[in-house]
């Protein structure tokens, strides 16, 4: 038996877009002698289609999308992800299913029973886990049929679930698993998945096709990696990160135990990972919201630098420009070193001082501000008329704005709300200011400058010490403390959800934990309404982290 | 047996707070001789705590709590709410649960089993479901103690939930059920919550006491109106709406079928219910933030004034300021509409034109924007000018912006992110346009002029076509459809869930229909950054409505 594996970019909602790859991908399978093709998890509507699943109609096109695959599915299998209703009135109306579909019928449904209702996760608020565990016949082959985090209850030191799919489906001795996924990227997620995957083939000693979905969706990136793994437990195949692909694969050959060790595992370098799924998840969305280019802000640090970068190599140097804004305060280099990266990267660049714009506001408020010191209000005013003059180049060309936060900055509010906080997609939003010095040095290995030169950023924006530049000599360690400091307690209260108490029994300075929790916990109304964040790591601000603004907690 | 229900305004994560208010509730149920005092559903900790529940501490620090309630509890049984860690492997590794607490031990805790995980709960995500149901004996009697969406799978035509919990408890003959809430308001909820609550006393027999919590929480507020009800199904009282209240209640009396008719049911009146939810809510956000003063732009228009009324009513005239900024499009009578009010309110006014600010932004971008039209860029600039100068007033005095959006303009985009969609708290953001003009005429039959005069807002505001003043002689009309048209359209949409065959089939217009549905669907990433907005709805914008915002259906 030949079976096919189809890793997809799909897109939320696209019905046609969606169908028309399931249905060429079909027709490339079946040119290749493939008995069964299988998607991703809700492929027909793309995944997290959230609360649209609480619209009638659009559940009825789900079904058409499924209608018009069966009709396609004469010759050759088809596996693919759809919700479909809960014909019972008790419990949620709609169950997360996985249809076979084969010469124009339909030979098995299988519903989701492991709901992720986690992090970024809200299937409970939609599905009604599965009761019923059948295998399906196709072919002769017995498939144990799953989906997702079904699998994900084996293995692991503390089960969410309080029960195990295939173990219910054993008992009629399937030949093989399919699982349908859509596992979101993260930078240890592949070793993770990998991990589970094999430890549910040892478990049941039958090989699994795990097929994944690809694709950045505003926040979250799918990053594929779809996986073969023969009933020894060794990665037969691994299918590339963050592209589509379909490849066929022979079960028998899968089967045999001389496949040992031809495993095609991808590497795992985490910060070119990082690198790769915030230029998809760049590209997707402005793909997938039909737009083409981008505008940023450029103050010579490494920030915008990186975000320069990554919109480049994700849009094309043609569809990026850049804003020098030099205050007062800025130092001379600072526009020297924002200069020289444009023109290493060959983007359209403009210099517009902010002195006038800042003057009139200070001319506007002088009878109010009379007598007031200049303090946090005078630093928030410059970085609002850049955020202005950013958006109304947004307005006036159509370039959506990016977003240059880091992680570091977001966690503990060091920003300015409807300032530099503007933009469409925080594409650094989940990368410590550590890691980003990472990516700095993986970047400049990459030949990125004009006729493939490396070392894109200049080596200036790296060496300095890190500063907003709206006081005089102002530097990030005035009001944080270092990063090498701040990033490692951070990475263990955001990523870890390490308690004060926790945190001061690993070590870390007590003054130093409540400081900085303290500051996390009162910057939530900031992060409210921060642009969306691309999810790289563990936990992300956004969807996947779920905080009181009006919270007391720690604060 | 005498029974004390305490309705009380709880605070997210403030242990201490919530603990010292419910010890003097204790002591004073005390002095009223009563045997039993019940306070709400996770009152230890405040509602909804979101992700602080994955924090060991956070779970220790409520029973923290519950150890000093036990120790309180010598002489009077306490049921109160609070997450407790689930012993078992398997499954979330938190209940919701139940205690009651007497003579300084624990006779029973109790478990939720119907988890609400839709619209802004998410209760899955933390908790494992009550598998267990058993009866609590407390001197003599039974109580069948129920946590708030325990009882919602009675009397519901779509049941969420495939079991029953009371069902379960019945074969105990308990005497009464006692059910602790943390129910959200919504403008119709407290009809519903009376249906409900009556309909499972009638289905069982035995009266039920049903605690709710009351107060602002951000977006989420609770209104209170815990329930009395006896054997007959009959209102034997219900407590106000919006402030805490305790009373104590003879189990005797409340069975005895002379009580009938007895009912003390509160008014229900939309538009006053609206406009006390709404003050509350402002109230509360300032005080659980630890903030006193407020400040909003004052257009002349009935959103702002709106805003300012409440505000006032809420924080206090000394404590609301206000920036009238005219533009060079502003009418005339704008700035006396606004200062008219102003002076009827008795709150602080500044008057700051925005045109030397507009101007420099324009003359900063003149070489960018040479030969490009006026067109939207120029009205955001505007809008993003008067944004900086809220928020420098904001940040340089500590006057927190609220925000005066109203649903309508929030449902389909029109309002400037970064410009009037800078704030706080968007305290209109789930009020139509259409419900905002019920409200001025509500607002205006109350006392809050000067000398408690009425009419406080002017009936020029009132009178004018609405229009955002950003270009010669512009109206709203001008981009939207009427509000009288453009708001039963949303309310179909957004709080009804129709999709677009379902609209078209109850008459509205085909072209409207998919005009209007896809400028809601395309203006998702603005709302994505907007302030949180104050529920009044069955459907708010916030953590109740999850839309993608790379999604393309209806778009």
């Amino acid at each position: 038996m030949r079976i096919a594996i189809s890793q997809l970019n799909l897109h939320i909602g696209n019905f046609e877009g969606n169908l028309a790859k399931m249905l060429a991908a079909v027709e490339s399978a079946k040119n290749q002698q493939a008995d069964l093709i299988c998607f991703p998890e809700q492929s027909v509507c793309g995944y997290p289609a959230r609360d649209f699943f609480e619209f009638d109609d659009f559940i009825n096109r789900c079904m058409h999308s499924i209608e018009e695959l069966c009709k396609a599915s004469y010759g050759i299998g088809i596996i693919v992800g759809s919700p479909t209703k809960n014909p019972i009135a008790l419990g949620k109306n709609l169950h997360n299913s996985a249809f076979v579909l084969y010469n124009g019928k339909v030979l098995g449904v299988q519903h989701k029973a492991l709901l992720p209702t986690y992090d970024i996760f809200d299937e409970y608020r939609y599905f009604e886990p599965a009761t019923e565990f059948k295998t399906i016949e196709f072919k002769g082959k017995r498939i144990a049929l799953v989906i997702c985090e079904d699998i994900w209850n084996l293995g692991n030191e503390n089960p969410l679930y309080t029960i195990c799919p295939l173990d219910e489906m054993m008992p009629e001795k399937p030949d093989f698993i399919v699982n349908i996924s859509a596992s979101p990227f993260d930078y240890v997620q592949a070793e993770t998945r990998i991990g589970i995957v094999r430890t549910n083939v040892l478990q049941y000693k039958i090989p699994m096709f795990y097929v994944n979905m690809v694709g950045g969706q505003t926040d979250v990136i799918f990053d594929g990696g779809s996986l073969v793994v023969s009933p020894d437990g060794s990665v037969f195949d691994e299918m590339p990160y963050f592209v589509e692909c379909l490849k066929v694969y022979d079960l028998e050959e899968v089967m045999s135990p001389l496949s040992t060790g031809k495993g095609n595992e991808q590497q795992k370098d985490k910060i070119k990972l990082i690198h790769d799924a915030l230029v998809l998840g760049i590209r997707d969305y402005f793909q997938k919201l039909g737009f083409k280019k981008a505008i940023l802000g450029l103050s010579g640090g490494i920030d915008s630098a990186v975000t320069a970068v990554l919109a480049t190599e994700a849009l094309g140097a043609e569809n990026v420009r850049v804003l020098l804004m030099p205050s007062q305060f800025s130092s001379g280099h600072s526009v020297d070193d924002a200069r020289q990266l444009a023109e290493n990267l060959g983007i359209q660049y403009d210099i517009v001082a902010i002195k006038p714009m800042y003057d009139a506001f200070e001319t506007a408020l002088a009878q109010q501000f009379a007598g007031q010191p200049f303090n946090v209000t005078e630093e928030n005013i410059q970085a609002r008329v850049r955020g202005t003059l950013l958006m109304a180049m947004s307005n006036k060309f159509g370039n959506i704005l990016l977003n240059t936060t880091n992680k570091s900055e977001m966690s503990v509010g060091y920003g300015t709300l409807y300032g530099d906080m503007c933009g469409g997609l925080a594409v650094l939003g989940d990368v410590y200011k550590t890691e980003i010095y990472e990516l700095v040095k993986y970047i400049n290995t990459l030949p990125l400058g004009k006729n493939g030169a490396p070392a894109v950023i200049p080596q200036n924006s790296i060496i300095k010490p890190p500063s907003a530049e709206l006081r005089p000599g102002q530097k990030d360690t005035d009001s944080l403390p270092p990063y090498e400091e701040l990033d490692p307690l951070l990475f263990h209260y955001i990523e870890c959800r390490k308690g004060p108490n926790e945190l001061i029994a690993m070590g870390f300075d007590e003054a130093l934990v409540k400081r900085v929790l303290r500051m996390v916990n009162i910057n939530e109304f900031k992060r409210e309404q921060a642009a969306p964040v691309i999810r790289i790591s563990t936990k992300a601000f956004g969807m996947g982290r779920r905080m009181p603004i009006v919270g007391k907690y720690l604060s």
